[in-house]
């Protein structure tokens, strides 16, 4: 990972961007058939757009899309891409879905950008560095207790029977849920106004971008087992402002 | 209601902005006693600066505010103000809470607003007149059947357990619900890409700035029963961008 896949996964955002936005709150309507609803025009024309960069500047490299697959599978550098989570937020017309894009080596997450291009906010994390909210450091939350933390999950839906199960034992330990919000609930863990993000179900292009933005900004993200997230995991995640919650987070949610 | 009354009602929206702004993502923390938390001062601060503008400009009309109560109860006008609707989304720096102020007479909504001031989106409903977004003229969706319709509703903790069993049975009959969104869920029914916002326990000064908003984009708002929604509602309410939908929905909720 290089000052230039930086500055690349600038440029892959922006491309994201410019492609979605035509999109966004437009009046297909019923125009378009259940195959190609809006939605997938707009995620095809995002990802179409930073897979045509990466081809010329990183030839070399693997893709792991939502909507176009892998390519290369067996290249250590694997850019993983989301060109938008939050499809239902997207099609509702709210300006909280968000663009992914992450950089993978050797399986771990090294770079993630979350690009929200409505509201213009875009999170970039890298390993080791401090993560940059629109270019300026931003900060996790930290000394809060349990009792008195934020706590995200974007829809009940997204949870297995037993994982609700689960989730619900945290609910009354903590101060307030908060439904909604997809990868932005993660950027504003961030950015210290969330405590906790705690949701399940997640494909690796769903959360690969989210582990350098968080833990960039002194936070963690792990599974249920409070594992650290690669491309192995199983898609139960946690995302803490404060690591120190992850004892008693953890523990309800294994009860 | 007169014209006047719609441009007062803008001046009230721009003071209550104001006065949130500096308030949103703002570092509070832990610094503030649980009873002045960061919302109740934001809260207070916005629902201060429209009733001083409403004590010098309709001196004779009541006021119902959220944060400090009811003035001139017997007045035939009544404003009615949510400073911060969606104060949870607020204090978790989400860019869709909102502010409502509405106009009743008699008891029946004939002015709202719903006003978001971060991301400067402004609906404005007038009995009568088409709704405005940002001063542009906006329509709700028509045509959808229930099976496409997209549903918002901004909690299931904000149902009791009798409500939320009822509102179960409406998810498998529609295509998508989302969560989250508080007020903004019935801006966005008002321009078209919500088509049903179902919600439990709403106070009055949580829905009579919606009426106006939905019903003069030519969506309908109603109770759970389906009468229309004044100062004695339940506050059990359905949005819908096609009264169409009623039917079918009130249908699956009184099973």
């Amino acid at each position: 990972m290089t000052d230039d896949d930086v500055i690349l996964s600038h440029r892959l955002a922006d491309a994201a961007g410019a492609a979605i936005l035509p999109y966004f709150r437009a009046a297909f309507g019923l125009e378009i058939k259940p195959d190609q609803s809006p939605v997938t025009l707009a995620d095809r024309a995002a990802e179409s757009a930073i897979r045509a960069i990466l081809e010329i500047e990183r030839p070399g490299d693997g893709i792991i899309g939502e909507e176009y697959g892998s390519v290369r599978e067996g290249a250590a550098r694997q850019w993983v891409l989301d060109p938008i989570d939050g499809t239902r937020a997207f099609v509702a017309g709210r300006p909280i879905f968000g663009t992914l894009i992450a950089l993978m080596e050797d399986g771990v997450p090294v770079l993630g950008i979350i690009d929200q291009p409505v509201t213009r906010e875009r999170w970039l994390g890298v390993v080791g560095r401090p993560t940059l909210l629109n270019g300026k450091a931003c900060a996790a939350r930290k000394g809060r207790a349990l009792g008195e933390a934020i706590v995200a999950t974007t829809s009940p839906a997204a949870f297995s029977p037993a994982t609700l199960a689960r989730f619900t034992a945290v609910i009354p330990a903590v101060r307030d849920v908060v439904y909604g919000g997809d990868c932005y609930n993660y950027g504003l863990v961030a950015s210290g106004h969330i405590d906790l993000v705690i949701e399940a179900g997640l494909k690796i292009h769903d959360l690969a971008a989210l582990v350098p933005v968080v833990e960039g900004a002194g936070g963690r993200m792990c599974d249920w087992q409070g594992r650290s997230l690669d491309a192995a995991s199983d898609g139960n995640v946690i995302a803490m402002g404060d690591a120190a919650l992850a004892g008693s987070v953890l523990g309800l949610l294994n009860v």
